[in-house]
């Protein structure tokens, strides 16, 4: 939709079809935890633009409930199924524009299909779970991944007074952050009485009456009445692959940085897509709202008939569980060592606030340059309010290619209720100058 | 203090003297409003480092009610003043660090030595208007002057329950802002009880019984048991004035990029000192902690036998007003039209979170640009909880001659407790594109 809304700002004419199967177009999918825990009110809250909004103030053809199921690029035409009547049809275009998505990983063990055992990705989904949990007296959830959505569905479910246990084969959770920085966000779910299971994993679900009612891990089973699977996306490319549009990185669909897939006039972004990684300079796969939004906008101006690129991503993402903020950008240990690349680290213990100013509290920062420039490749943060956003600025600076010295000198506002006068994340610089 | 530190922590056995004609070292001056109003419990919690801990844990030899009242860099000694023992010296140096401060500048019109009127610099200076608090019963305070002092100043005399009056010459408070932002500051101002006096002069003061009883402008006559100064700092440059040493900007001392002075062997740093202003690439003075401590750092590093510079700063502030936050960074319309740079400018009204996420306030961004090639000049943002530490992203930007169109495709955080999807900058990036 920010591809179409693009075009529509740049076209005042042209016509512009959407498909869409599922019932909503526009909405804040990571809204969905916020919803589940009670603290969004309506899930109408989270769309941002119903289909009647797109065709009655944009002129924009927003068919929902419509799967386009065959792409014919060779008659540059779709093969769409209108999923309410239950019919089909052929649809013209000029420009087409792949934005299928990702769907959250299901895997493939034995009772997998019971009731109860959800994946978040579309609105729809999110609204499942709302409802499943309305109907049933539930007490017990199992998460399944330690990632963003597993963190931030603990949150949600201990809103909700359930018992939450989360299941992870790493050693600590969010491993896209480094294991000693895991384990301080590890330490304060266990605190907030989260009862974490790692390195361990999944090996099954058992079931009553189609219900779930446990999971088997590799160690012991446990009891379940609602499981959240929280194990990564993949890129919905059954289309693509069908027409043999290339695929590439992580099985997304490849993209140019203009979003031009290996097909003219077909174009693709969002989770579906792939991305460049700024600081690896690799294809990539990181389906996340930003960049999925951003993308859109580039590929509506190439639509449109500009010529734009997509600079990449740099991996930046935050999340935070009650009171406990994490952050992260660029890459991590694993990733470098997996690049080759040399590298050094240093991670500070600091305050978000001076000490004598009231209501600071604990940060951890870890930088990582590369070893003989001082680059900086990769931050990590966690810690109490005002931790995390500080991200952004380490993502600006790894985006100008800027060194620890850089950043140790850079002019970063100061007063007491924001920040000490050395920045933690200036004070982690210094430490490697 | 931070350059004498640098020094030891490089050479264990040179000899590191320190002359301090104050009672303190190592303070958080920025933290002396928030005393004021009772935030912070004890004036000790605001000094970082005593002098007899640099005494006992860095071997500094910092000595304080000690005057520097003459340097005689022909000899390379200066001659030092014991303020208690009222006795003179010489001491030698081999290489000797300028760091005198600022001092708040004082009007001379008729009645400025009345009791009850203060500014606010040292430590000293802060403790002086808490005892007289004390000590007198105060109902009415008169801020002349609507800068950070001032803002930070009202806030905190609010808190104690005084009725609080700010007199600025300038059409709204807060002048390193626009006027359009500057407005929106006033307007809260007035919201929580500030009584503004804008574009009104300073006459004189009356007293009574050499106490401030009034003060007289322009336009009318206030009535005022307590006045603080807000007008500003001039650096404390007389000693190296009479030494014959360079004056540069706004009458600060003259230095280069690794703070050496015109005199061989004589460095500068801090508030007492010059900036290089990597967007008006002009010689500045801006008198904040974070310059002063940075600037430290080289001249510690250089004097120890180093080869750095300081890279320069580029404006970066921030204050709050209870729930108010204001910050900016770069140039603002008047520093660009003086500078003769042709720029445009994008001022949008968002929010801190997702609309339907709750806690968010409103956020006002400005962001100006070179008009040819969309290079981020400055940047400047007032709003609620949230709002301001955003600067530091801009700062960075502007650090690294980023563009707008940089700017908006920046891979930032974001997670629905802490932004919008396109943070409320981006959006107005791209409304410059």
């Amino acid at each position: 939709m920010s591809a179409a809304s693009k075009v529509r700002r740049t076209h005042k004419t042209w016509e512009i079809v959407v498909f869409e199967r599922g019932k909503y177009t526009s909405y804040a999918a990571c809204g969905m935890p916020y919803y589940i825990a009670g603290k969004v009110e309506s899930a109408d809250d989270l769309i941002a633009r119903k289909p009647e909004e797109f065709r009655e103030k944009q002129n924009i053809d927003a068919r929902t409930l419509h799967e386009v199921v065959e792409i014919d690029f060779g008659k540059k035409r779709v093969r769409v199924r209108d999923l309410e009547k239950e019919t089909e049809f052929w649809e013209r275009y000029d420009d087409l524009l792949i934005a299928t998505g990702a769907s959250p990983v299901r895997p493939e063990v034995a009772g997998i299909d019971a009731d109860g055992i959800f994946g978040l990705s579309t609105l729809q989904s999110g609204l499942n779970v709302f409802d499943y949990m309305r109907d049933h007296l539930l007490k017990k959830v199992v998460i399944v991944g330690g990632g963003y959505i597993g963190i931030e569905m603990a949150e949600a479910l201990l809103e909700r007074n359930m018992k939450v246990s989360l299941l992870d084969m790493a050693s600590e959770v969010m491993s896209t952050m480094d294991p000693d920085m895991g384990r301080l966000i590890s330490g304060y779910m266990r605190e907030i009485g989260v009862d974490l299971y790692l390195n361990e994993k999944l090996d099954h679900f058992e079931s009553k009456i189609g219900k779930v009612s446990g999971i088997v891990t590799d160690k012991r089973t446990l009891d379940a009445d609602l499981v959240i699977l929280g194990m990564g996306t993949r890129p919905n490319t059954s289309l693509a692959l069908k027409a043999g549009i290339a695929i590439g990185a992580k099985d997304a669909i490849r993209i140019n940085k203009k979003m031009e897939t290996s097909v003219a006039n077909i174009w693709a972004a969002g989770d579906c897509a792939e991305s460049f990684h700024l600081v690896s300079e690799q294809q990539v796969h990181i389906a996340l709202g930003t960049v999925a939004n951003k993308q859109g906008l580039i590929a509506g101006e190439n639509i449109s008939g500009g010529n734009s690129e997509f600079p990449g991503v740099v991996g930046t993402a935050i999340t935070r569980i009650k009171d406990f903020e994490i952050s992260r950008t660029g890459l991590n240990e694993k990733e470098l060592k997996d690049l080759g690349i040399p590298y050094k680290t240093s991670t500070i213990i600091s305050s978000t606030l001076p000490g004598y100013y009231p209501g600071g509290g604990e940060i951890t920062v870890k930088l990582l340059v590369e070893k003989v420039s001082g680059r900086l490749l990769g931050g990590q943060i966690v810690g109490k309010q005002g931790a995390a956003k500080r991200i952004d600025t380490l993502a600006t600076a790894i985006t100008a290619r800027m060194t620890a010295r850089d950043i140790a000198f850079l002019d970063l506002s100061y007063a007491p209720p924001f920040s000490p006068v050395w920045d933690p994340f200036q004070i982690a610089a210094r430490g490697l100058l």
